[in-house]
């Protein structure tokens, strides 16, 4: 095959607090050949997610950080472009981490063929995907609700909050969502079927969250921290659990921001689990199952906000950092 | 019988921060006549437990507080001295709730009679009772320590703190304890036979605390909070799991202390759970059955702290709030 332009989106520098365009450059490489026993995927979509601030940094996490000068990592849907390997031909579509560039090698490992029939390949990074199984293994695995409990999540529209209130209701809870405007509360409540939704921006958002839950809340699954944190943290009911699965506005703070006290935690008897999805590699296959039958039957919905164009990765991750993206953030990098 | 005076503590005043004797007063009652269906109880030995800091206090836990003017709450082994209860007899011995008095009326709810020759009946109110079981259900469910992790626990001469070294120790584990003073550490170490007893009052305490956990901590059994705390928090392994028993450090801080920074909880996947030994009632069989067999082969040793004579409670009972108790503390209150 003729040697193509590899386009990347690298880290030129690691930020400290909010980051910045400048912390990204888009450079021009030549896209690999694949060795013996591998494969070249041409991406199609790029999946943008909090959890990538992190590997900015170069602080100790539970991945390695991105190298500076290094094209930024993240998942992607591809289509084989070249393969020497043989369980994949060119034209399959598959689901690896081929990071912020048109072009990745990978050896097979870790990659998963996808079957464009059965659901849309960019579902994969998404509703069906990591931030999908995210939701449902912290929900299910740590959460444990039960029928009549109250379940609260923030950034509900997003690719995991959105999840896990449609599970909860699946499961018979009362599922209230926090999200940031009346576009998303009104699309949380009305398309997405959550019970309730609360506007963290609106000046009454404290009461309006007490209202929204007359029962107290049983599961707080954790993905925001900060505010809303400190507003859902008095409303926990006894024996209430949290999934603690991000911190999404608390990762561009300089310092750390204190924990909810442990008198809380004692008196009420809170249990309080941090966790990534891969903790849970066990369940992808009853996530896949189970997921993939709502998504299927209709009770499982949701909503991408694709950006086309591998160069606007940067202000679309930056946006989604901000509460600007509205749905599962996607870069359509190539058709 | 002839009425005998009964000698109360009473609740006077309600603490603000560290409590005084002047929050105590020394009453004199008539005692009681059991009614039909009651026993009168008399008081051999009254527990004095770091919870009941809490109950001093207006503020909302999960038990009722204690009421100015009236006895204080507390664990006691006392004799039947006269019985209107079909299953009780003037001279039983029995573990129940008479508070900080010499006689306690009872309709038998919650009373449960002592085999002397079992074990000496001091210990139901210790190894074999509430503290005991305390260790037992938090580090058992919620601890779950594999063989070969390294277990952490402060007071670790105390009443909770022994008993979870132990077991931890009986588990296959590594089992560190951290107590204020040489005495204390010696004992820890050479008598109940932990790995290592780390000083908290020593000024190389931080460093002392990392020798002793060279691969890390895996379960942290959190019953003092404080500085301690800070000290543990930084040596925590991925995945550690941290009972919330107790936090005596701070019950008597104005404000609360802010917890453990939420970051560290996601990146670790740390798991903390408050609890109360009541929340693990159905294990009471379970811990009776263990604790009675290995106090018994000496697996399991113990140490009172006695002072005689319900006057001197509330000295005792301030006392151990700072750590001057050396083992279960308990008041003879007759013999």
């Amino acid at each position: 095959m003729a040697a193509s332009v590899n386009r990347q989106i690298v880290l030129k520098s690691r930020p400290e607090g909010m980051p910045g365009l400048d912390n990204f450059a888009l450079m021009q490489a030549t896209a690999p050949e694949p060795g013996d026993g591998e494969v070249l995927m041409r991406t199609l979509y790029l999946s943008l997610d909090p959890y990538m601030r992190g590997r900015m940094s170069a602080a100790k996490s539970y991945a390695k950080s991105a190298e500076v000068g290094e094209p930024m990592v993240g998942g992607t849907v591809g289509e084989i472009a070249a393969s020497r390997h043989p369980k994949f031909a060119a034209g399959d579509i598959v689901l690896g981490s081929g990071g912020w560039q048109e072009y990745a090698l990978s050896n097979g490992a870790g990659l998963r063929k996808l079957d464009p029939a059965a659901a849309p390949v960019s579902t994969a990074l998404g509703v069906l995907g990591m931030p999908g199984m995210t939701a449902y293994v912290g929900l299910t695995e740590i959460g444990q609700p039960k029928p009549g409990e109250t379940v609260v999540v923030a950034a509900a529209s997003g690719a995991v909050g959105a999840v896990v209130g449609q599970i909860a209701k699946i499961r018979g809870c009362r599922a209230v969502g926090i999200a940031g405007g009346a576009d998303k509360c009104r699309y949380v409540a009305e398309t997405l079927g959550f019970d309730a939704c609360v506007d963290h921006r609106a000046s009454d958002f404290r009461d309006a969250l007490a209202a929204a839950c007359p029962a107290g809340i049983d599961v707080y699954f954790e993905n925001v921290g900060g505010a809303v944190q400190q507003t859902v943290w008095p409303l926990l009911n006894d024996f209430a659990r949290i999934p603690v699965c991000g911190l999404i506005a608390q990762y561009n703070l300089a310092s750390p921001m204190p924990g909810p006290d442990m008198f809380t935690v004692l008196r009420k008897r809170l249990l309080l689990r941090g966790f990534i999805v891969w903790d849970f590699a066990s369940k992808q296959g009853d996530f896949l199952r189970d997921a993939g039958e709502w998504v299927r039957s209709g009770r499982l919905k949701y909503r991408e906000d694709i950006v086309d164009g591998l160069e606007n990765a940067p202000a679309a991750f930056l946006g989604m950092l901000q509460g600007k993206n509205f749905g599962k953030t996607l870069v359509r990098v190539a058709k």
